[in-house]
Formats: C-alpha cells, structure tokens, sequence
C-alpha cells in the first residue's frame, strides 16, 4: 500500500502520475472500507479524490490554506493530511469529524458543515495574509450546490471587488448537490460547459505556454490572457464569474491528476487577482453503486461494501410521517405546497414531489429565499409548508421574524432533525431552534411526541390562519402511540400521569427519556406528575400555575440548550411562587458527533441520571 | 393642487404626461415638507416618484402585486394609494409606517423593512396566483444596493429556473445604496450602462414595433426578441441576469414617465417569462440639498426644508463613542481591523475608513458574509470587529454560530441600535439580540451602561483571545459616567447601590430607566440593590446568588424581549433559591414606530409604571 507508507502530504509533490493514479484507487477503498461501517458522506467525497491528490501535488497545506465549503467532501484530504491512522474512527464518539475543523488538524483551515460559507472564510483568510504580509494561497473549494446559497455570491461579489491576488475559488461542479440542483446558474453552468471551441483554444494557449522559457512565459501569459478576455466576449458569452471579476479558467476534468495540477501549477505561478477554477467531478465516482445513484449515496448509514445495499431501519421515520401526512392533507386542500431547500428526500417530500410537482418547491440551498418566498405565497392566500433541518434553519432567523411573523402570515415551518442528529455531529445538532424561535412574537410552536400527534398538529396547522406556526420533530424513527391519546388541541398540554408534590414537563423530543424518568422515580416511591408539554409557545399556563401551587418542585426535559429554552419560559412563570424550577436539556457548550445515545450519556441527559439528579433536588 | 384632487390611482391612467410631471412636483413637496418635520428616508423617496407614477399608470396596486424592497422608497407610492391625507403623521406614533406593511393598506402587497426580500416574495406571489389562475403582474422594485445582499441572488437564481410569465423585477440603479456600493456587481453594471450601441439598437427595434398595427406587432415582438438575444451575446457580451434566466430590458431613465410607462406597457403586454428592467435613478431627485449629499439624506432626523440643513444633536451618539474607541485602539494594535455591512457612517466607522482604508471593510449588504468573513481574518490571527445592526444581525445568526462561535474565533460583534430604534419601528427594533445570541455556546455578551464602559470593554475585546464577543449599545446620545466607574472586569457585575430585601439588576440599556426607578422605590421608603450586569453572559453568578439568598425578590431590567431574556436565565439560575424573580423588557408583540420615550411609555417600561408594579410584588 502505497498509502500506508505516506508520511507527509508534501511527499505527494516527487510522486509519478502512476503512483499518484494507484494512490487514488486505495484511498477511494479506505473510504468506501470505513463509511460501509460508520455511514458518511461518501458520495462527495469519492468524487473529490484526484482534486485533492492534485491540491496536496502542488499547494502546502498548511502555508497555503484550503477550505472545503461544507467539508464532507474531505475525506481524502483527512486521510492524506496525517489522519489516516484514525480514519476508522470517523463520526464516531472522541473519532475524527466528518467535517473540517481546525481543532482537529492544523491542515483543517477551516471548521466547516453548514454550506456557502466557503468564499467568505478564504477572502478573510486572503485579506488577513496580506495584512500580516505573509505568503501563501488562499483556496475555497465550493461544490455547485453550495454555489446557490446566497451567502457565495455576496463574497464572491465582494472578492471581485477587492481583486486579491493568490486568491482561487474552486468550482467543484458535479451538477449535482443533495438533490438535483435548481436554478438559472445551473442551466447557465451546462451551457458553459457547452463551448467547447472556446475551451479548446484557451487550452491550446496555455499548452503554448508550456513549452516556453521561464523567461518568457511569463509576458506570454499576460499577452495571452489579453487576447483570452477579448475572445472570450465572442466566442463564449456569458461568464458569469468574470462578470463579478474574477478570471474564469475551465472547465476542465476534475479526475484527470495531470491536467489538474498542471493547471494548478500555472494559476499559482502566473495568475493575478482572483481566479475560479471551475472543475468537473462526478459524484460518487470510483464506486460503482455510488456512480449510479449519489443522490442516495451523498450521505448514509452503514452499508454492505460489496454490493453498496444500504441497511434498511424498518421503521418509519419521523420526516416519513411528516411526508406522508402532508400528503394526504394536500389531496383534500389545494392551497397546500410543500417548500424544501435541496432536500427533498432528507424531509420526506420525494412522493409529495411526485405526485404535486406544480405544489412542490426545491428552490436549492437557500433557506432564507425559501422563508420569504413562502411569505409571498401565504399573502396570496396559499398554505406553505417550509421543511427544513432545524440547524438550516439558522440561516433563515431574520426572514422568520420579518417576513413571516411580523405580518402574521400563515406560513408553517417543519422543523426537521430538532435535537441531536448524531454522527454530524455539533456543525448539524438541532439544539437552537427553541431559543431562537421562542423569541419571536406571533409564532406558535408546537412539538410532537408521537407519530400521531405530529398527524394532529399538521393537519392543526393546514386550518390555522391567525398566523405562522412552527412544529419540530426529531430526527430517527418516530415514536408511535401506545395508547389513544386525548385530541390535540392548541395550547393545550397533556396529562401523562398524575401526581403529588413533583412534576415532571416534557417538550415532545425528551418525553421517552422523561416517561422512563418517571418510571425510575416511582420505583423510588415519588409519585411525580409527568406532562406532555405540546405547544411550546404559547405554554399551557393554567396547568403549570397550577401545577406550580401544588407541588414544591417542578423539573422540565427539553432537547434544545437551557437558554432561552422552553424550561427558561416555565421558569419565568413560575419564579413569583413558591415551587422550585429546575431545567435539564443540553448544556451550554457544542455537543461533539457520536451517536445519539452517547451523546445524551456524554451530557447526563439519561433516565438514570436525570433521576438522581431530582432526588438529589429533593434531599437539598 | 393635482394631487389633493386625486381620489383613487386610477385616475393616473388618464392623465396627461404634463400633468404627471406637475404632480411629480407636488409629491416631491409633500415628501420633503412632510420629512423635514417627522425624518424619514426622504433621498431613497425623492428617487422613485417617477417610478411610482408610471407604475400607476401602467398597472393596478390591487390587482397587480408591487414589493418594494425595504420599503424605504415607497412615500410616493404611500402618497398616490390613498394615504395623503395621513401622510404627515409619518413614522409618528400611531401614524403611518415608513415602510410598506400590509395593515396599512391593500396596495401594499408586502411588509418590508429589511434589505434583498422583495424578489423571493414577489416570486412567491407569482407562484401563489397562477397556482389559484389569478391574473395580475408580480413586481418587485429592488435597489442596486438590495441586490447585493445574498437571499436576492438566491431568489434571481430560483425565479431564472421557475420561468413564470407576468414576473418583473425593476432594478432601481441608483449606484449608491446608503453608502457606496460594493462588488464586482457593481463594477459591471457601470460598464453594461457604457454599452450604449447596444441599447441604442434595442430602443430601436422597440420604437418600431410601436407604429405596427396589434395585429401584426406581437409576431413582430417575438422575431425581434430572438435578434435580439443574439445581438445581445455580441453587443452586451457580460448579461448577469440573461444567465440566470431574465429577459434583460434596459437601462432607461428613471425620471422619464413617458419612457418608463411605454416600455412597462410592452413588457405588460407582450413579453413572456421574467423580465428584469434596468432603471436609472437619482437618489435625493429634485431636492438640492439631497442631491447634493444624497448619502446624508439617505434618512435623516427633522431638518430645515428651506436650507437642507440637519439639526445637530449635540451631543455624541453611542456610535461615535464605538468609532472613536475602535480608531484609538486600532492606533497600537495593528491587528485589529473593523467590517461593516453598507453602514460604515452609521456605525460610527468613517473615520476608521479614513484613516485605515487597508483595514477597514465594508461588505455591501452581505451580514452573512461579513460575519464569516471575520471569522477568516481571526483564523489568521487578525481582531476583526464588526458592526451591525442589532435588527441586521438577525440576518447572521448561523454565520455567528457556525462560524465564529463553534470555532471559538475572536470576532468582536460590535451591536449597535439594541433596544427600541424608535421612528423606523418594528421591523428595525433591536428587540431580539439578547435572546438569539444568549443561547449560543462560547459566546461572552457585554453591555454598557456608559460611555467610558463601552470604551473600557472595546479595549478588553482588543485583547481577547478565548473566543468571541458581542457588546451591545443603543442607539442614541451616550450616557456619561457622572463618577469614577469600578474597573470593567469579565463577568462581574457592578454594585451601584446597596440596599436590603430587594434587588434591581439590568442590563446597561435600561440602566437609566432602572435608576430612575431606584429613586422613586427610595423615595416610598423602600431599600433596593441596584446592580448593573455589564456582563450579560457570562452572568456574575456569584453576586445574583448572594442576591437571591438575601433578597426576597429581585427584578430584571433589560432592553430586550423577555423570552430568552437575560432576565429568563436569572429566572432560571434563581428558581431553586427562595427569591422571588421577576422579569421586566420588552413584550411579546411587535411594537410599533414612534419616539423611544413614546415606546417606553406604550408598553409600560418607565420608571413610574415598573416602580408601582414593585410595589404591587411585594404586596402579593
């Protein structure tokens, strides 16, 4: 194994093609080997093999600074940057991320797992350089999926601006984001890719410019790319990239070891001002079963690795009984359609897609557009529902409160992987999205238990027009009820199990974890309260008064931060009387990528402990 | 009079060109009499009256959907769609907005405030009408300025890919949104306004379908959209908006009503798919003095209508104080470097860009990238501050987790406007900082209650290097210190009155409110602690404690929405503790525009009110 005997990146730089062309076949095998058993983003990452054999060929990963926009494409660059002895442990409890992050290696030049924020970090990385006179590139590798978000475009905009040199953002275009890709840009990107004259005779120069003296190459270079810019307005019309300021060099195939390095080599000896290097991968690439459906393959479980099957969990999820719920209200009422940003299967909206294409909106990785334009939906009568992962979300705080609050408009938000998400790890947990949505006027938030109380609350939601509601359930398989649970109704709690003197108040994601509290406390002989909180905002504040009279201690169970979180709004209800509060959720620190188990473990949110924890309330 | 004769905007249909450019003249008069008493954005108004009228004259403000974006230019349009008659009680308490908003009127399609908003909801209207086979035009009405903010792009991008007929988007290119623009962007559209054979050509063509009989002029239109658009690739070789998928129209002269209402009588007409139509405007137009300076006049306080001249108000704002403590620090420490997002003299900051032009940023409207950008620059070791808005800030929320806290970076977020904004009212309120920001990990929050603490903890910022911090400030004359100050420490408190039984404790925002009251409690005899937090989070637990084992109740002050409050998390870290804690800010409710004292008095936050609710407390 060539792999095996790599002690340091830059030895890839003496490498011969053949070597380099071996290397990239057993890296594609280590990955495929470790996320068949820990699941990741495999997709992504097997198609950025060659451009980061090439990167490493030519930049130095620690002088030079490379961000990987979102960073689950950069597996090989772990394994390559000194982290192949722990690859194993990828994703897993105290293993390496499945993300870039700068704690792990100093390679890692940026922490990233949300999209889009790739140009911006390489432009302050750029700008910080030269103020501190330091050498070295600056490099931003953003996939055409990322390039949606339109958090790319203000820094591409402003880097065209500011025409930094040693500057080079890299396309990494695989027509492909988790879904298909959506929008204008892409059809603009094909069409691109289309002229090839163009592209053959800019190859042809910088062929040309290969054969020359180091002496003359490089007024060769500028005189060429003179005539590049004046033939490029004829020959391919539309560049969108040199329209923001930047030099557009591409595309060009982004598995060819050779060609990307030479190109490489040339933008880092000659090129001035920003650079976009726009690069062709393929998702997936080098796996078969990944080659024919990436889409499935962008991020998984644990599969076989001969056959590529992936494990199936046999239950439903909760983004399945969101799907399907959907689903059957739409076919009854037609104002409803169904708004995604670039997930469309990950949100359970691949039927609702199928069957309602003219309702159905993947409007990209866009959160905030997705927010706003289904503002203007509502306000024309229609009855949007948004789903989006609770830590996308974030992205979109501002178009809640001001597009969609502020006015009242009945606009609902299905907030999707609320609490932790596991392997993603802190870059992906669910764990803000009380605090930040509770702060909010005019909004109801609402949070299931059961698979059948989420069927209720939306069904609740497709009539409610007083105003915008939010319903967040968790990630994994859906809770189903044991029982006949009483009607849902709004801002009303359910009674679990009645008490004496403690009470135990549950948001829809703890409640197992609280049911099994309860049962530990009364084999201890308490006899707790437990309630199913519901609606988040507005509380049941007539029960918890009530409750607040009657017992001396009340314990709320959330799965969001203590701050600002739905136990700090019963806690400020209560302050004025005599019961004692006391909230229990996550802490006030980043929880670390494991599984959701152990992560509840790592941070003592466990039946066992929470129990101790209230009769050790009790003895103080 | 025209315009006090006008009884509904269809009335514009009919009129005469001579008789518009009268009422241009009176509607300018009206905004500037009207503006130089209440403030208000009167250069953004004065820009768009031309704009307004062929608007009305070509479509219809009910039937038809117009979305200005932020809103801030809409006085003509607020003045023509029945709103004269109130228009002097603009921004005043209980007077009309200064933005559009839905209560107001029917002809206002969408509440705005906020930049880059308008294209997502107008395609959101769009969607909405043809899903219910309505008829009518969706616009939206952007700046240059708006557009470089990321969710337009990500809804130019969307609407390219959707192809909706009856969907315009009206670029007002002022080339100046509150201060200079910035970008790539905006270098281009310069040169696209250079490319005068081309558009010479295009007017050409139009000019000549116009003296075609109707039956042959729409065959005519659709052969000369196809030259056109193969003209246009040779001609215009750099179309931004033709890549995405718009039919690009122009650019003409925004003051030409006649222009303005033919050409937006054909695209009503004749063109098929989004169109985006390119307009000239002069910000400040037919006002001298906001000509002259329309940045100064971009919103200004009362100033005299005769001369321009604005009052001064004497004494330093909160803002000044920020951009002279930064300048002095920044003297020493040449690391340090400051970002703002198109506010560089609303924050305080031209000075800095003056002096400092290498280390000073200013993004263009782009929160997200400013935030994520600073986070670059301090993972190269440089001290980025950065100045926001507080209601701008809400645009930034996942940059600040994301990329800044998790990471642990040193970015500074420096708040400005937190708490009540006054007159530009609740879309621009600073209600909600607090909340959003106290639930993130890693991050210190800071609030000063004079000047001296603001420079005191600037200076303390300038030197930290665990991890990131926010101070927050109001808008506003700052507070003095009437005596020597305790040295600001991290996460201490500072005692300013001692006392018994009951404690005040408030952020520095409402530090003169909480004092006020400190004196009426006194005067009925009572004994309170006064404590001012400074430190927001980390809390001075130690204190609030000892506080809380003391006291019998205590009271939060702060200028923020209770829920997730720095009062909630007092609640919170009290609730196991006898003390009885009571929560006292912001309500759950958007509250609307007037003078902050005016606000304060509306929802019951003076001095007067909150001591007779103490004094209730301790009754009960």
């Amino acid at each position: 194994m060539i792999l095996d005997q790599i002690k340091d990146p830059s030895e890839l730089k003496q490498m011969s093609l053949q070597k380099l062309g071996v290397l990239a076949r057993e890296i594609r095998k280590r990955i495929v080997d470790v996320v068949s058993v820990n699941g990741g983003h495999i997709a992504p990452s097997l198609g950025t093999v060659e451009l980061t054999l090439a990167l490493l060929s030519v930049f130095d990963p620690i002088k030079d600074r490379v961000v990987w926009d979102v960073g689950h494409q950069s597996y090989a660059w772990k394994i390559l940057t000194g982290r192949n002895d722990r690859f194993h442990t990828l994703r897993t409890l105290g293993g390496i991320s499945g993300f870039t992050n700068r704690d792990e290696s100093p390679c890692d030049a940026f922490s990233t797992g949300h999209s889009s924020t790739s140009v911006s970090a390489a432009l302050g990385i750029a700008c910080g350089r030269d103020l501190q006179r330091e050498d070295g590139f600056s490099i931003a590798v953003i996939g055409d999926g990322a390039l949606t978000g339109g958090m790319s475009f203000e820094a591409l905009n402003h880097a065209g601006h500011l025409q930094k040199n040693k500057f080079l953002v890299i396309l990494n275009d695989n027509a492909m984001s988790i879904s298909q890709n959506v929008g204008g840009l892409q059809k603009y990107m094909a069409r691109m890719m289309a002229s090839r004259p163009y592209n053959t005779l800019k190859q042809q120069i910088w062929d040309l410019s290969g054969i020359l003296p180091d002496s003359l190459r490089r007024r060769f270079i500028i005189g060429a790319q003179k005539i590049e810019e004046s033939m490029m307005n004829i020959l391919v019309p539309n560049i969108i990239f040199e329209d923001l300021g930047f030099k557009y060099v591409g595309p060009i195939d982004g598995h060819d070891i050779k060609l990307l390095s030479s190109i490489m080599r040339r933008i880092r000896r000659h090129m001035i001002g920003p650079v976009l290097l726009h690069v062709v991968t393929q998702k997936g690439r080098g796996y078969v079963p990944a080659e024919n459906d990436s889409a499935s393959f962008h991020g998984v479980g644990p599969f076989d690795a001969n056959s590529g099957k992936q494990a199936c969990s046999g239950q439903e999820g909760w983004n399945q009984v969101f799907g399907k719920s959907l689903l059957s209200l739409a076919e009854t009422n037609p104002k409803i359609v169904a708004i995604t940003a670039a997930m469309a299967v990950g949100t359970g909206l691949a039927e609702f897609e199928k069957k309602y294409p003219r309702r159905f909106f993947d409007v990209g990785i866009a959160e905030q557009h997705a927010v706003t334009m289904a503002a203007g939906l509502a306000s024309k009568g229609i009855r949007p529902f948004v789903a989006i992962y609770s830590t996308f979300l974030q992205r979109a705080i501002d178009q809640v409160i001001h597009d969609v609050a502020l006015p009242r408009l009945p606009v609902v938000l299905c907030i999707d992987r609320a609490g932790f998400v596991g392997e993603d790890g802190a870059t992906h947990h669910g764990a803000f999205d009380v605090s930040l949505l509770s702060a909010v006027p005019n909004l109801m938030i609402l949070s299931p238990s059961t698979a059948e109380e989420l069927d209720a609350m939306l069904r609740f939601a497709s009539t409610y027009t007083d105003g915008p509601l939010a319903i967040r359930y968790p990630r994994g398989t859906a809770v189903c009820a044991q029982e006949e649970l009483p009607a849902f109704e709004p801002g009303k709690a359910r009674i679990v199990h009645e008490g004496k003197d403690i009470a135990l108040v549950s948001d829809g994601g703890a409640m197992p974890i609280a049911q099994k509290t309860l049962e530990i406390l009364k084999t201890a002989g308490l006899k707790p309260w437990l309630v199913d909180l519901r609606s988040l905002k507005p509380l049941d504040e007539k029960l918890l008064k009530e409750l607040g009279e009657s017992c001396s201690h009340i314990f709320t169970f959330e799965t969001n931060v203590i701050s600002g979180g739905t136990g700090s709004r019963i806690a400020q209800l209560l302050c004025s009387k005599d019961c004692r509060v006391r909230n229990f959720g996550y802490p006030d620190s980043f929880v670390p990528h494991g599984k959701i188990s152990e992560l509840n473990e790592l941070i003592g949110f466990t039946p066992e402990h929470l129990a101790q924890e209230i009769q050790n309330s009790l003895k103080a």
